[in-house]
């Protein structure tokens, strides 16, 4: 598609113009690269784990959990899971969706999608994640500050739990 | 472990020698390399799924499942999942094992473990792939081996479902 | 930058009002991934040959070099080339540049260069790499096409050795 | 070959018996992994380099130029670069010799080779590094230390220039 928008964060409105349906409200469009591919000359299955890791890092950030900062708490990958619908190919366009679906104190889970965007979308791949939040130079836990709570749960209908 | 047989199938007697108990009975050792590390100094969460990918290349053969020739079925990754127990470093070495579980007509489930192996055996991740056989020049699934479902069943105490 | 168009073949005079100079007459903007970065938390040096592997693709395709079709040539990688200039890191914009720079009857040099482009256009990288087109279902070597030798010369202003 | 002692510092001797000519005097095995294949089945350019990364770091602790320690310089890479001089596929085993050939006060120069080990040794590919040693946590450049270019010179015959 010449005018995706690469690289730049898609809101609700946006995806949905794209044809990409609630609840899905942050996205990230990108090409794929002929170092994805594999010996089979499909997309690697671990691509569309990279792809989650780097959705993740500008999500969290606008979802207030974390600035990056020296105080800031580490996160911890404890799973991933990933479910592959379609086979992708050397320069695809695709949108990666991604949204907290539930979160406790100290950690919390995402959903992700990968969408194919050509002629018509259609979803490659559904993934999830559970992340938890440590504090960065001591043992034990760090809570979800008040504010990504918030932000889970009003901009991504996110349920709370425990 | 200076005498660790590296790249080398190790089977039920191995395995329970290093610290491995049942049911796991092929193994194959390793080192964590640099570029597996991510800018945390980890090994990157892509990783251990890269050595899953690594172990059910010999592994599928050694049960009879493929010999990856020209009229062996393709075989289709359906999901993989990943749980992270303990974070690990460079140069460490480790034990990916790896067994069917579960196997029907045309598919079968897989699970995977990861051991640190230094002083003493710990279990760093745990792993499972859903992989599917497809015929190679047509549309269609391809069934499981007769070979392949007796070797499943006998050496790695498989079930048969559906 | 918030208006670089990721994954668009930038022209000469794009990349001039970008403050890229002569004789760069290609680029492709995109972003430094997450899964890029090494332990260091630096972009690891392997990167950078894969923005020019993936720069590669479209480039000899716009320069009527192959169509990537069932006939067209084996293209393989004789030598390969960076020299470091500065560190990048994550989330950078970037630029990649290439230009044949020689060739002869079945070889060709290019030249490559890694600008950042943030307040002001840095180059972070300088590569090369020496390319051999190769029959694709016999031995021996396959001529550039008399297109592909035109558009090195006109486009590149590459000369003709051997 | 069942007996290659993957993951270990290879010496001369060992090097010779295995059919490796001088002046190579530190080598380490390993076999190719299905991630490190690119579409068309062979083994990617990059992966090489990532080779000779991981070669690197046992070599200059063996040589005394660093102990990875908390006082020990920052190692930056300068250039690469890498000839192809044969292809390389799935399950090959292969050991990667190299050797620093010159040094200066500040950085130094590392050729390498790569060496399919069957039936015959060949080899597949030559590569080279430079690397500049910096202050870790001030500007400027760190000398390398004296038992670092007496072991230079010493066991690789390294040459000191500048």
């Amino acid at each position: 598609m010449s005018d995706l928008p690469y690289h730049t964060p898609l809101g609700p409105d946006r995806l949905r113009a794209l044809g990409i349906p609630a609840p899905w409200t942050y996205g990230l469009a990108d090409r794929v690269r002929f170092g994805e591919l594999d010996a089979i000359g499909h997309v690697n299955h671990t691509a569309y784990l990279r792809w989650f890791e780097s959705f993740r890092l500008p999500y969290l950030k606008a979802r207030a959990v974390t600035d990056y900062g020296p105080t800031a708490p580490r996160l911890v990958l404890k799973q991933v899971t990933c479910t592959y619908l379609a086979e992708m190919g050397l320069g695809e366009d695709y949108i990666v969706t991604g949204r907290a679906s539930r979160f406790r104190r100290t950690s919390f889970t995402m959903d992700f999608a990968v969408w194919r965007v050509g002629d018509e979308v259609a979803r490659t791949a559904e993934g999830g994640a559970i992340v938890v939040l440590l504090n960065r130079d001591a043992p034990g836990r760090y809570p979800i500050p008040d504010a990504g709570r918030a932000a889970f749960t009003e901009q991504d209908g996110a349920v709370a739990e425990g």
